[in-house]
């Protein structure tokens, strides 16, 4: 792991920082003739991308509710009971996300008010191959699920040899409504336009490839989405009191997802980094994923030591991390500090991977530095607001002179118009 | 007004429907170079650009605060008035949208919540020219300052006859931190990337030309945006109840706005629309902005006959407008009706401008059927969400064989590990 030592200033100096220019204009154009090869030719051109890109022949995209069925019976008995528990417990945490509407009558004659509605069609991506995790269905759809929404469409491409039933049986357990075999920057269109076959939505969310991430923000204004993914990351900071096998542990639950991913320690001991990075290395060689996660703490892994804790917290607002640990004595107080994270796990126990499958709070979250002004996925993603008002003539009478003024100088005629007929004898 | 009537099916098949292709590929392009040398050259850029296309000389961005002071003293007091009246109006509706987290403690040992923080920067784009609206200025930044957002970045193009004052006394009374002279999509990109002069923001908002549209588009991901505007719509849902002098008066403050903008009656009278019709021609004629209102008019002015109140609703909600009046007796009761509009208006005294202007919700609303998905501008869009937990060690006792179990399923040694390694007797 690269060490970075200095003041603050100079450490933020020094900070990899994600460009966003990862993103390839080839692709983006490759993109571009798929979403437009399906909105012309529709189902035809989603049979021909799947044939091409996934290297299957099919002749129907949606996945029977038998098939789901069967899913289920045929997966193991203590992963559906795994699966059901973090399903409640998703469940139970989303649950107090949900918000309601209010109507203020503060003055007499006016009613001001907000409603709180579920979307009608949410579109859920969920990956297919090494990338297909059944904890992704429960968190994209259970949301979706508590917000109300009545339609819930699943896509996930088709395999060569059959759908994955670990994925499916997420999908029952989890209540998606529809599921189709489709992927790629094809189904986003898809889900984004509609076609014979498959349902145009209100919003698409979900995790996916460069094709799917830039196919999301194509369509992006002609239906919502989540966000744009990008590479995650994991800050753990941390003092000397912390247990550097813990560290290192969760470190590498990072390192192992991806050769981008970015796995940091930010803390006032050098030595305590130096026994971190050492258990690193040690812990490394005994993952199945040593190749990606090796390629990941050589290009990305970093141990920051600041001279204080402020700077160490400053340094992390700075990072804006997907997931920031907190390995302090009585985390909790540190809490206030946290300006940017998208998730935060508190004191030595509350690893990341408990958070990733099981505690309750999303586990899709903003990365990439987005934590800045992107928020987990939650309820209020699958919702949307409408504002109301009611005025008696008598109440808008009180108002209506300044009304007109703010019209009439903005040059809206008709606009002031609109107010001073109500008024006029002739009625 | 062009007259459409049938069954719910053939005027749903009628329906003009925005598609989002008026967006030219040249403009695309254009803004991407603007974009690619403002992150290049910076001020430099910006310096050019706001000479080449503001026609404008400068050698300083930042509008002094004096320049504020100054305007506030320089407009009509009863100007000022009436928009401190609006301002409070808004900060009341909005003070209701404030949204608080939460902890659970359900479970021993575990605590599960959820901050809610105001984002650290904002960017507010407020227009030049023609379409340069006091009211949007309050309706941008009066949601920020509830959101508690610590720094307020307004910027708007520099006039060839200096700053207008009634945009910059909007400013002050807003409450805005820095105020710049900068517009188009080069103030899009120094928003997004920062430059020596202008700060870079976690969020832009604001409407703008097609310019600034498309450059809000491009860096969505590197800061958050508020929503794709496209033409603005209302839609009123009236029976032969209704005063159809006001129905007109309402259907026009809309079609004042832009040539595209569209004003759709929907009845269940074909009468009462011809009257309504009649009124509009009449009313029209004495518009000074009779021209953009003819044309938006004869282009997408539409009555809509329907056989039922609820085939009309149906359809108001396929069309999702931005703006929606219910001039039905008892107008309340059709709100559970409604399901995709921007903000509702009830009754006949709960006239469009009234909500444009002064009652409190927000006028930044979602245009061109976006209402299926986007909400209004609000305090939720100035905040972020962030997930915490915390779980003692027998706590995680209790889920980690779960937790082990759907992490192996995935593939994910790691995460396996980071939970197992916390139970090894050698800690």
């Amino acid at each position: 792991m690269r060490f970075i030592t200095g003041s603050k200033e100079e450490i933020l100096g020094q900070l990899h920082r994600f460009s966003g220019d990862e993103v390839q204009a080839e692709t983006e154009a490759v993109v571009k003739a798929i979403i437009a090869e399906v909105r012309a030719d529709g189902d035809d051109a989603l049979f021909r991308f799947t044939e091409r890109f996934d290297g299957v022949k099919l002749t129907d995209f949606r996945v029977p509710q038998e098939a789901l069925e069967q899913a289920f019976n045929q997966v193991e008995p203590d992963f559906i009971e795994a699966l059901e528990q973090a399903k409640a417990n998703i469940l139970s945490y989303h649950q107090k996300q949900k918000q309601s509407g209010f109507v203020d009558t503060e003055k007499n004659g006016v009613l001001r008010g907000q409603l709180i509605r579920p979307l009608e069609t949410a579109g859920i991506y969920v990956p297919g191959g090494t990338a297909a995790y059944p904890s992704s269905v429960l968190m994209n759809i259970l949301p979706a699920k508590i917000a109300g929404v009545p339609r819930i469409i699943m896509v996930t491409p088709p395999g060569k040899d059959g759908m994955n039933p670990h994925i499916l049986a997420a999908a029952a357990i989890a209540g998606a409504d529809e599921v189709y075999q489709i992927g790629g920057a094809q189904a986003i269109a898809a889900l984004a336009f509609g076609t014979d076959s498959i349902p145009k939505v209100d919003k698409i969310v979900g995790p996916g490839n460069l094709f799917v991430a830039l196919a999301k923000r194509e369509v992006f204004g002609i239906v919502d989405i989540d966000m744009i993914a990008g590479p995650s990351e994991i800050v753990v900071v941390a003092d000397a009191t912390a247990n550097p096998r813990f560290v290192a542990a969760d470190l590498l639950s990072q390192a192992e997802h991806d050769k981008l991913a970015r796995a940091i320690l930010i803390t006032t001991s050098e030595q305590f980094g130096k026994s971190v990075a050492d258990e690193v290395e040690k812990q490394l060689q005994t993952l199945p994923r040593v190749e990606i996660a090796t390629a990941s703490i050589a290009n990305f892994g970093q141990v920051i030591v600041t001279e204080t804790l402020a700077d160490a917290f400053e340094i992390m607002n700075d990072i804006a991390p997907e997931h920031l640990e907190i390995q302090l004595e009585n985390a909790i107080d540190y809490l206030s500090y946290v300006k940017n994270a998208g998730s935060v796990f508190l004191g030595a126990y509350a690893s990341e991977p408990l958070g990733d499958y099981f505690a309750g709070p999303n586990h899709v979250l903003p990365t990439s530095g987005t934590a800045r002004f992107f928020s987990p996925l939650g309820v209020a993603d699958f919702c949307k607001r409408t504002s109301f008002i009611s005025y008696t003539k008598e109440a808008l009478a009180k108002e209506k002179d300044a009304i007109v003024l703010l019209a009439e100088k903005e040059g809206l005629t008709a606009h002031a118009r609109a107010i001073q007929i109500r008024f006029e004898e002739e009625n």
